[in-house]
């Protein structure tokens, strides 16, 4: 049988290069969420100095699954965000950056993982600030990483492509390689600019890997990636392809991704994809040529887990975490009833429609967004909602007609 | 506002007797499978000793969602159990437990929690061993649990009751109370024996606590409690009650429970009960006279804090992880999105039907079972299948015509 | 292959006698409500006499699909009901009742059909007339089915069982043999006697024939008469059995039936009985023991034909609508995709879970009923809602907290 | 109150040019198949000639219901389509076509309804006969229209434009006005043209009147036909519109149409539109400009009627049927049950979301397709499967693997 483990060898680039396969990790938002960690809503990342051995366990139950990158626990951990969300904690946002920055590289020097400083979106872009305003956030956040040495860095969560550019432009300054990746579908984002057209842009700025992670499931990630390639190839150029999407089914998105989804965030768990859905994504993502395969909100370990699983042939080797699941259900031939042991195959899991045991429920939800659905449509001639009451009164009164 | 802690006092039996809310914890043996740590098929909770901080995290995860009962992670770890799945890592039945109660001790000690060593049901009964051999079985746990000093002893997971007694029975000379827990539904147990005639015997063997876990939903697990409590009333008996079902909903599960649906256990996501579930659930445990509230499998922390948050009112209390938490939705209230600030409130969620983003699965399933089901109807006949190969080879058949 | 007809030989009670299949007929109400001759709501069947050439066309059809009984089109054709109703065509009771008689006769005489004159529940026994009075009413229709010397009277569409041995007592009066069918399901009738019960009153009333019909599924229904058989058999009695069920699936209906369903009656749609559900029903049927098997709301001529061809091979022949009807999809077999082709076999429709192509729908309802479903709760409490206003009203608050 | 019915004035396109709404009639072939008259597989409509009764009633209640157009009854009444799916009555297609043409007038002038002769696509066609070969069919089946004197003439379901354009121009050389229809989605006929070009095709070919019927459920037909509409202007060309889709929610179809959902055509039944769709349907192809409105497969009486009373504000008057049918579920405002009664009101209506009563069915399916769908992919690689036996085996094999 495979060996568990192997030899730490390479930075980002010389791995990808080579064409191995580099797992990334799941989402640590979400899953902090229910362990009680992260406040839904904020969703800021003060877990990193507050309660470190959550996030270290996290970061542990990632490289044992198989993940070789350990990205900081920093989202939405810019200053400007910090304030924002009423941090009253009165940590800086450096002291947090800082404490991301050494439990990752606590627990990527366990294994095969390397660790990956990363930004996200910022509230000054959204409130259109200036290029340089925006870029000053991001340094910021930048200047921890370089202090604390990351192998690499990460622009990840970008909605718009202006701002995701900006952010490889500050990046490229550090000299360290640079991965972005946009939180866009098939349609592109939300100015209208095509998956393939962002990607040209992130290349000629300089990131090294491109892609997409969350707001969309699996499926269509990989769809949007294609698109890039497609876009990549199509312009001359030349780049690496990520992808880290949602843990949850979402056909019923609209461009804006499982936000507008009436379940969000504190209904999705009928979404959650099973272990065996993942191994179906992770070969899809392999087949599209891509080569860095992680997850985002919703994945949990053993998602992770299945991606390493599941590309074990190409790999040569499985994960630490296997020694704690037998491939494809093998860990029921030994049961007492004979038709749970019948289920120890491959084409059971396969094959499964799973229900999800809730008949009064629907199968698919309409998104919910101003002036798109129907029942919002008066809203949008309104010229602003203000408070939330203003809100819920705008509306009720929308559904009264 | 009310206050996030309170003062350890009391016994189990002390806290009830005043009437006061006990809160259980959540499902080892689920969530550790999901984190890496615990292999599907053996269930066994060799991790106490292997992956001490894994098992320590989620005792502290639990006791910050609100949990009054730290429960030994010991289900399966009963030395016949343990041999017969193949424990190759030559680790004893009482190293096992012991690591257990110190795992549940120290994190107990760090909050207002108790522990509660646990047996379950044996492969001794089940292979038709003496009751003398199965009682020793037990014995061999209690002994370490005595050992270890634990607050009380809860007999749990087993589908007959005779075992059941048997455990009680045990457990009693050992001076701690008692409570006792099968793996029924409204049907009753494996022989056929009524809710209500199951309790009356566990409580005149000498049970101060009854109730059921795992096996069935929360609102199947409430609906036979309650016949117990019928029962025990009736008899002119009187005990407390205890309810610790798992987080996935099962309407379509015969006498058998959860074991038998196709999805389980590798295709159960569907079916996970989100937050709002937990607190109608609470609710309705609550309202049925039910005063010891946990869950079982699949029962992660943040259905924990929803029991907690549902009965903050009657217990006067948020628990610490309420500090990441806004009630009913209320941290989306600054989401920059006007749709998504409209989701802050509790009617919201309550009526929210949620999607399972499956439109080609179904909503139930039909249960699996060795001649109940169509599909096996000739299985019966043969007399044993003996490895996979031929299962599978019976069972394809089986579907040819 | 086997003969498309055979003659007419006897009487209901000689052919059930003789172990015969008797194929009732389909729905007239909503069938020709669908058509554009019965209004929703009254359900009342002046089509009789207003539009003679629809009702005729409909008999044709299922007789043409296998019935060996036209019903009189008289569902709710006694005086009280028709007044009640505001049935402003000035027509009598006796005029729609003798058109009625005169259409199933003629179109019985073009086949293998019998007649039978059927009455159905009365407001009279409803708003608490006394047994004289009700008597009165069902005279009043049985005179003219006396008149116009149907071949048997059926009393259908009772939910109390009283009223229905009511019924019988005056049919038995004719001499014409009777049959008995009440709209219930397995918890009994509206004051809860159960259907064991329910049939032992009306077999000792007089009834020759005992079962249900409407108000529930097919395999609901057959169980009910189930239950009314090893009633009549324990009591020591003898009876034959019918069964006439809706074409809708209703797995979520409470004890009232379809008519607490939220689709009832104008979004039944997606609950529609395929063939081949018809013929899963009409082996369970006859498997029961029950030899008069037909259909009612819902039902249409080609679920009847699926019923006929379901029990070809135990009765000899096929009914002449199968003419125009491959069996098991053979029609299929020169269709120019193969895909479509292969779809011409037993297993691939039996086999087939049919989407319903509503993402966005549950697969089950809450059934409606006042009181009953947590919405209404606050309406119990009120006196009486006269008005549809007062009643919107009351409804809207009642949804509002 | 809206007068019933009003007189009969003008051809179809002085209504059209007058900016009448036409309404068209419902599906022959599938109504028939239900009511035992027509062979699905076959589909053909010997019927006219068989069955007189059946064809003239079902034209009645289109006409009741509110009908402007009788279409003829000559779907696949080629000789080349007779001829190759084994007519063996021995009935020429000039007689079935005769026939239909008859019982078509004799039910228009009971009426303000006019009749329409239609062709549809050929055999010929399919099978690279040449357009010379292919005008001679659509000829010898307008050689009849003339003869009776049809009022216009309708090419109707044609997946290719090439030959719907051989069509047009051999019906031009009648001198009567002519509609054309294709059964195609808005990715366009089968050999990948697009709506808008179709249409443009269409109009230079002499159609007065284009659009789509059949093979794709209401919205996606009207979406359809607002993509011709554009299509036709962008050219600077002028017509009307016409839409005449499914009643059947065809959300998972692909470009083939319901021809490849698993269900067709025996298991489509939970996708039957409400009227309350229809509703839905008809506002929408009002609102896109189209203004002859009708239907094809699935569509009965009742759901035209849903048109007629959805459009009576524009046209201002009712149809017949509405004799019988209360507005929104009026009819129900005298139930005895309030919470029936509460079901009286338009908005209960439009917001029901109904249920399918089919918990173990999907709520869309993979459409199936040769080659297209993963279990057929193998297939692909075959030659020909010329028997039935052969493609079952290929299919099995397919399975397997």
């Amino acid at each position: 049988s495979a060996p568990i483990s192997r030899c730490k060898l390479n930075g980002i680039l010389e791995r990808l290069n080579a064409g191995e396969v580099v797992i990334g990790d799941g989402g640590f938002v979400f899953a902090l969420e229910k362990r009680g960690y992260v406040k839904a809503g904020p969703w800021t990342p003060e877990a990193s100095v507050q309660y470190p051995d959550a996030v270290r366990q996290l970061h542990r139950e990632f490289l044992r699954a198989g993940s070789n990158v350990m990205q900081t626990f920093t989202f939405y951990a810019s200053d400007d965000k910090l304030e924002n969300r009423g941090n009253n904690l009165k940590l800086t946002g450096a002291q947090i950056n800082e404490a991301a920055c050494d439990l990752a590289r606590e627990v990527a020097n366990e294994g095969d993982a390397l660790v990956a400083g990363g930004v996200s979106q910022t509230p000054s872009y959204l409130s259109c600030k200036s290029k340089a305003d925006v870029k000053a956030i991001f340094r910021k956040q930048l200047d921890v990483f370089i202090k604390k040495n990351v192998d690499f860095l990460i622009a990840e969560y970008f909605e718009h492509v202006e701002e995701a550019v900006w952010a490889v432009e500050v990046m490229k300054e550090t000299g360290k390689p640079v991965a972005a990746s946009l939180c866009i579908g098939p349609k592109g984002d939300m100015h209208g600019v095509s998956p393939g057209e962002c990607a040209v842009r992130l290349v000629k700025a300089g990131a090294q890997i491109v892609g997409v992670n969350c707001h969309f499931d699996p499926m269509t990630c990989v769809e949007t990636v294609k698109q890039m390639k497609v876009g990549v190839e199509k312009a001359g150029l030349k780049a690496h392809y990520m992808v880290q999407p949602l843990a949850y089914h979402t056909p019923d998105c609209n461009c804006q991704g499982f936000i507008d989804l009436p379940e969000f965030p504190f209904g999705l768990e009928p979404r959650i994809l099973t272990r065996w859905d993942m191994h179906k994504y992770a070969r899809e993502a392999y087949n599209a040529g891509i080569r860095f395969i992680g997850g985002c909100c919703g994945f949990e370990a053993y998602h992770i887990r299945a991606i390493a699983e599941e590309l074990a042939p190409e790999r040569g080797f499985l994960p630490s975490a296997s020694e704690k699941h037998g491939s494809w259900g093998a860990g029921l031939e030994m049961h007492t009833k004979p038709w749970v042991r019948a289920r120890a195959r491959r084409d059971y899991w396969e094959n499964l429609k799973p229900a999800s045991g809730r008949p009064q429920c629907p199968s698919m939800s309409v998104p919910d967004s101003w002036g798109v659905t129907k029942g919002h449509a008066d809203l949008m001639q309104q010229k602003e909602a203000t408070s939330k009451e203003e809100l819920e009164q705008l509306f009720d009164k929308s559904k009264t007609h």
